[in-house]
C-alpha cells in the first residue's frame, strides 16, 4: 500500500470513523481502523461489531492494500500534523505516515483479521433532508428506554407509509416524543424500522460532521439498515422486537390548554426542581384560569419550598393541577426549540402534552406522577 | 434579618464564595455559606477549615440577623432568578426568598454553629498588580508537589526582599517554575510564604472573578495569611516547613542554547507522546548544530516510532542529546504564552531550562530522565 492525501482529507475520515473505534479490552483489533485503497481512494472502516462505519477519503494510490491500525492513535496523530500533504506507505505491518518535517511508523494489525462488515441486501429505500433527520432524531433520543430489559422501546422508531411522511418516535414508558417529517421522497421496504440507540447517536455525529449535506438515504435489509450519508456508509442491525402502538396513549381531549414563554417556564422548573423530593423528582403544576397564570411549585421537609407564578400569553378552559418528574419536563422544554410552548392538560389520571405553538409536526407526552 | 440586594449582586458574592462550600458529609454545615448583615451590607461567608473565603455584597439591611444555608443550592437558585430584586428575610431558621413572580423558602441552620474564620494578625503587607500575580500564580501551579507527603514542596513559594521584587516559585523536585515580579510595595513580615496549593486555586478563582480589580493586598500574619481581593478576603493557613534552596539547581552554565517556534515545538512533543513508553513518558531531543535542527522523537515496541525535525530559529553551541518527560515539557511550553521560547541544554545529567525569548522574568527548569 502507498498512497497520499491532503491532512484535512485523512483527518477527517478518521473524525467520522474514529469514534467508533474504542477501547475494547477483549477484541482489541475493534480499537483499530481498517484503511484499504479502492478505485476512489482510501476507504476507512470502524465497527463495534453491532455496528459499522465505513468513510471514503479522496487520495492518490500507487500501490493498492489494506492495514488496520489504532484509531485514536492515528486520529491524535494526524490531527498534529501540518496541514501538508501525508504520504502513507506499509511495509509488512508497519504504516509509515510521512508529512512535512514528521514521520512516524505505527505498527498494524492484519486488514484480513478485521470483522467483516456485512452487505446490505436492500429492500426498500427512502431520501430524507439531512438537517431534518438529523434534528427529528436529537429531539426525540433522549426519551428511548436505554434499559435493554424492554428491546421494542430500547431504540428510535421510523415508520413511513409511502405518503412522504415520515414518523420518528422514541419512548420510555413514562413520556414519548414523536416528530414527522413530511417531504421525503421513497419507501421503507417493511413501513418499520427500530434502530438502535447507540446507532441514532453515531448516526447524528456522522450527519453533523458531513460538510455539504442535502440528504440522508436510508437503504432497509431484512435485519440491517444502511444510511448514506454523503460519502459514509453507517450500516446497524436493526431492532425486531414490536414497537407499542403509541397512537393510544397520545391524549384526544384536553380540559386544559395554555401558550407560555418557555425560557420562563423552563427557569421556573429548574428552580422548582432544587427542592422537589429525591427519588420522586416531583413539581406540581397549578394553571389558574381566572388569573391566566401557571404556578410550578415543589416542596422538601427537609430542605424548603419553592414556587413560580408565570403570568400565560394565552389559557383556554378551567383550572388545572397536574404532578411531572421534573426531568421528563426539562427534556421535553430543551426539544423544543420555540420563543412558546403549547401546554394540554386533561387531569393528574392523564398524559400531558406539549408542543411547540402553531405546529403540528413536533408532540412531547409526559405521564402525571398520580397522588 | 431582613434585606434586598439586586440578583447580579448576590449572585457574584455566592459565586465567589460558593465553590469553597461543597458536599461535606462528615460536617454538613461545611457545605453552607454564612449570611450576615453588616453595615456595609451584606457578608457571604465560607469555609473548608483550611480557608476561608469573605466577601461583602451591597444590600439595603432593614433588620440586621445571620443564617447558614447550602451554598450550592442558594447559588443555583440565585442563578435561575429574574434579573430583578430580591428581598431577604429570615423567620427563625427559614429564609423567604422573593424576587419577580418567584418565592422560595430555604430551611437554613444556625449562624453560631459556623466555624469562625480565624482574624489575621497582621505583621507586614505587600501590595501586587492582581493580573501580574493571577499570571504568576497560573504560571507556576502546575509544578507543584500534589503529595503532602513532603509539605515544603505541597505549596507555592512566595518571598520577597523588600526591593520591590516577588518571586512566585513551585515545584515537584523533578521541574521547577519560577516567575518574579517586580513593581510591588510593601514587604512580607517573615519574607517567606509557602501557601497551599487549594488555597492559591480559589485565589486565582476570586481574582478571576472580581471586577474593576487593580491590585491584590497580601497581609502576613503568624500562621494565617490573608489576602484582600477588592470587597474579598480569603484567609489561609501557612505551610510552615522549609522550602528548598532551589537557587542551586538552577543551571549556571549551558552547552546548546536554541530559539524555536513555540508552536512548532509543542506539536512535536505532542505527537511524540504518542509514542513514548507508558510510566516513562520519554522523548527524546537532539539538537543538530549545523543543521539548525531540533528533533523530537520517541519509540514503543508495541506502538511504533515518531520523530519530527523544526527548524530553529537560531543555535549556539554544539550538538547535544536530553531526555525528558514529555508531561513536564508540555506544561512549561503551555505556561509560556510567547511565540518563541528559549531552550538551554547542558547534557543529560544536568536539568534543561526554557523560557520566554527576551526576557529574564519566568523560568522553568526540567530535570532530564537519565539513560
Amino acid at each position: 500500500m502507498k498512497l497520499s492525501c491532503t491532512k484535512e482529507n485523512l483527518y477527517k475520515g478518521l473524525l467520522i470513523t474514529g469514534a467508533l473505534a474504542g477501547r475494547n479490552v477483549s477484541l482489541p483489533i475493534l480499537n483499530n481502523v481498517l484503511l484499504k485503497t479502492t478505485n476512489g481512494g482510501l476507504t476507512i472502516s470502524a465497527t463495534n461489531l453491532e455496528m459499522g462505519i465505513v468513510t471514503t477519503t479522496r487520495s492518490k494510490v500507487e500501490i493498492a492494500g489494506a492495514i488496520t491500525i489504532q484509531g485514536k492513535l492515528f486520529l491524535e496523530l494526524v490531527s498534529l500534523l501540518p496541514n501538508e500533504r501525508v504520504d502513507l506507505e506499509l511495509n509488512n505491518l508497519d504504516l509509515k505516515v510521512n508529512c512535512g518535517g514528521h514521520q512516524s511508523v505505527i505498527h498494524g494489525l492484519a486488514a484480513e483479521d478485521f470483522p467483516v462488515i456485512p452487505e446490505v441486501a436492500v429492500k426498500g429505500s427512502l431520501a430524507v433532508g439531512a438537517a431534518d433527520l438529523s434534528e427529528a432524531l436529537n429531539q426525540v433520543l433522549f426519551a428511548v428506554n436505554p434499559n435493554e430489559s424492554r428491546p421494542e422501546i430500547s431504540g428510535v422508531l421510523l415508520t413511513s407509509g409511502g405518503d412522504g411522511k415520515l414518523a420518528v418516535v422514541a419512548t420510555d414508558s413514562y413520556r414519548l416524543a414523536e416528530k414527522i417529517l413530511t417531504s421525503t421522497k421513497g419507501h421503507l421496504g417493511t413501513g418499520q424500522l427500530i434502530v438502535p440507540q447507540r446507532t441514532v447517536q453515531q448516526l447524528i455525529r456522522v450527519i453533523n460532521a458531513t460538510e455539504d449535506l442535502a440528504e440522508v438515504e436510508i437503504k432497509m435489509g431484512d435485519n440491517q439498515v444502511l444510511w448514506q450519508v454523503g460519502e459514509t456508509k453507517v450500516i446497524s442491525r436493526i431492532i425486531t422486537a414490536q414497537f407499542p402502538d403509541y397512537q393510544q396513549i397520545i391524549p384526544k381531549k384536553t380540559n386544559t390548554e395554555l401558550v407560555i414563554d418557555r425560557a420562563a417556564y423552563l427557569q421556573a422548573v429548574k428552580s422548582a426542581s432544587l427542592f422537589s423530593r429525591g427519588g420522586i423528582n416531583d413539581v406540581r403544576l397549578a394553571v389558574w384560569a381566572g388569573k391566566k397564570q401557571l404556578q410550578i411549585s415543589s416542596a422538601n421537609s427537609q430542605v424548603g419550598e419553592d414556587t413560580s407564578a408565570i403570568d400565560c400569553h394565552s389559557v383556554k378552559g378551567g383550572d388545572n393541577e397536574i404532578v411531572f418528574n421534573y426531568r421528563y419536563l426539562l427534556d421535553g422544554l430543551n426539544a423544543i426549540p420555540d420563543k412558546e410552548v403549547l401546554v394540554q392538560i386533561v387531569d393528574n389520571n392523564n398524559p400531558g402534552l406539549m408542543k411547540p405553538v402553531g405546529q403540528n409536526d413536533y408532540q412531547y407526552i409526559i405521564m402525571p406522577i398520580r397522588q
